[in-house]
């Protein structure tokens, strides 16, 4: 399905959305997710108590945050974007980023709805995979 | 929108598709899960050295887990399931399981889109939140 014109289109939108984001992030600021979030967003990262259900409370999180993420390069590797009819797409990746924390091996997973006003992110997974 | 009694409905579908293979899955058969994947499935777990593209590439590696695995107890906590208009849904949950190896808890995404024979699994991403 990726491979038909409108399929590969969608995918390089979702993956040009997902780095312009990551770009904000590693500058240390999350509003770029934020931005891309729908109100009905959940969250799961590695250091979460729990999902995070809502974007009210993905930005209380990410306020505890900001300003404190810095990475110097980064890779989004290994991108694949899954799609589910016209309007929803899976992307999924690994990232590397190579910041004051030393470098840091993630897995992602981002859920995408179509709006009027372009994609919004409905869900994010990120993970620490075990060192191989 | 799961307000709705066909969100619901889909939502009980959905779960009740997951506990099932779970609980095939406590018994050390991971058929459950591979019956419900879609031939395109995008998988990733903290033990995989990259993701795992595609259902062929997916039972190989479950192959090598079979029977390996028995849970005595588990629990399917926090479930929630996001709809993507009414072909494609995402459910979220926690995972608590207590077994042979000790207690685990997980944070779960599975990403299902309807097909002809039923909802099938395009995503998985099994993640090890860090212990709060």
């Amino acid at each position: 399905m990726n491979n038909s014109p409108i399929g590969s289109q969608v995918a390089e939108e979702i993956i040009a959305l997902e780095r312009a984001a990551l770009t904000r992030w590693g500058r240390g600021d999350p509003t770029g997710y934020l931005e891309l979030c729908a109100p009905d967003v959940a969250y799961f990262d590695p250091f979460t108590a729990r999902r995070i259900d809502g974007l009210e409370a993905l930005t209380a999180y990410y306020q505890g945050i900001k300003g404190q993420i810095s990475i110097q390069r980064d890779e989004l590797l290994d991108a694949r974007v899954q799609l589910l009819g016209s309007d929803a797409a899976v992307l999924t990746f690994t990232y590397v980023s190579h910041g004051s924390e030393g470098s840091m091996r993630w897995y992602a997973s981002e859920v995408f709805r179509r709006t009027a006003s372009g994609f919004q992110l409905i869900h994010t997974h990120w993970s620490l995979p075990k060192a191989h």
